[in-house]
């Protein structure tokens, strides 16, 4: 049994164990959503203007940054410069299962565009056949490409049981990233506070985004209490706006 | 006004003059359906199992070709090899919002590795926007990248008006790509004889394939007869195997 294996068997014991859903903070200000919201817009349908558009309300709400497919990331960068605002780009979106070269090629060139953070998908087919190394060489791969720029693992929770979420986890850690993140938005599902408790727990070391379906206040507080402390939406001037 | 915006906009009135829905074929054979089809499986959770299976298929049936994400390339083209069934594979899959050197790079890559077609995304965006030239470049790489090999673009009709589809196709001819083709499947609606004629009316010397939402003998029947010569569907079996 490799170590990777071993780790991930582990893991999932004491899953079986002592693992129950228990939320991290019992209270959220309105300023720590604001903070965690990225603002995000990755439609194929989306237009220079909306771009502009997107990045004109994350400087006016002082978002944490915009969420933007590549092609979009050298025009957010110029529209964003000395705002404070992070410009995340997309790799291997939203499927996950371009080459282990390709994401990482696709990754090295954003970091050299100088976009901030990066989000990429894992390989869900790979994961759910149990090629934990392939799965970890994909990661590691972007990882490297990224040069200590944060990555996140986007395991799209709705395709997963509880023992491969967990994996995915133990996996990302493993490889280095930064953050797992619930899910693309392009899924049949999104965000729940039970995935993000999960992964929290699963990957201790790691932050967690928190995306996809998140559309109200009080969803995004459930979602920060459970660990996240990122919020990734298209829908963060309502959210912020909202009377609770 | 550029030679592209005036190859567009003339097509455009020629169009809306005298373009007609009009059959390219009155009778279809059986042969011809089987002859047309890309075995196609681009689920992200399709695991080495499920290509394996895919593949198989494939031979049994003697399809045209498999469809099969960039990362499942390599074990198709071992799996196929010397049987005749072409491996295609896709480039900017399914958004074509990446950025134009990760679309060529990824074709590269895939031609490299011994890849028979590519289907590459537009980038709707960028057309929406009527950003022709970035349109024509982004798809000029791709075909460069390809080296001769045939190169199909995916238009992603559900997201355009008619005259977005026009230009598309003006475009993609010009280009130099060997295809147009209707959908990802990853949209919210897939192909249509309507659009199959109407694309290849507009880029007449370009092949069609019509792929998105494909599940019966008699809808493959009237896209072929409606100017397609390619049919991307994951319902190829069951297709072929119907009783009509």
């Amino acid at each position: 049994m490799s170590s990777l294996e071993y780790l991930i068997e582990e893991r999932i014991v004491r899953y079986k164990e002592e693992y129950k859903f228990e939320p991290f903070l019992k209270e959220v200000s309105r300023e720590m959503v604001r903070k965690s919201i990225e603002h995000t817009l990755l439609k194929p349908t989306a237009t220079v203007e909306d771009i502009v558009a997107l990045c004109e309300q994350a400087k006016e709400y002082k978002f944490c940054g915009v969420c933007v497919n590549p092609s979009f990331a050298e025009t957010s960068l110029q529209l964003l410069k000395g705002s404070g605002v992070k410009v995340i780009s997309v790799v291997g979106f939203p499927l996950g299962t371009n080459t282990q070269l390709s994401k990482a090629q696709e990754a090295s060139e954003l970091i050299r565009i100088g976009v901030d953070e990066i989000d990429m998908v894992i390989h869900v087919g790979m994961l759910k056949s149990h090629e934990w190394s392939y799965v970890y060489e994909d990661i590691r791969g972007v990882v490297e490409a990224c040069k200590g720029k944060p990555v996140k693992v986007i395991i799209e929770t709705c395709y997963l049981t509880n023992e491969e979420k967990i994996a995915a986890c133990v996996i990302s850690e493993l490889a280095g990233a930064s953050f797992v993140k619930t899910s693309t938005g392009f899924g049949p599902a999104g965000a729940t506070a039970e995935d993000v408790n999960l992964m929290k727990w699963s990957a201790p070391k790691l932050s967690v985004k928190a995306s996809g379906g998140i559309r109200s206040y009080n969803q995004a507080i459930d979602l920060i209490k459970a660990g996240a402390t990122r919020i990734g939406t298209s829908s963060g001037t309502k959210i912020i706006s909202e009377e609770v």
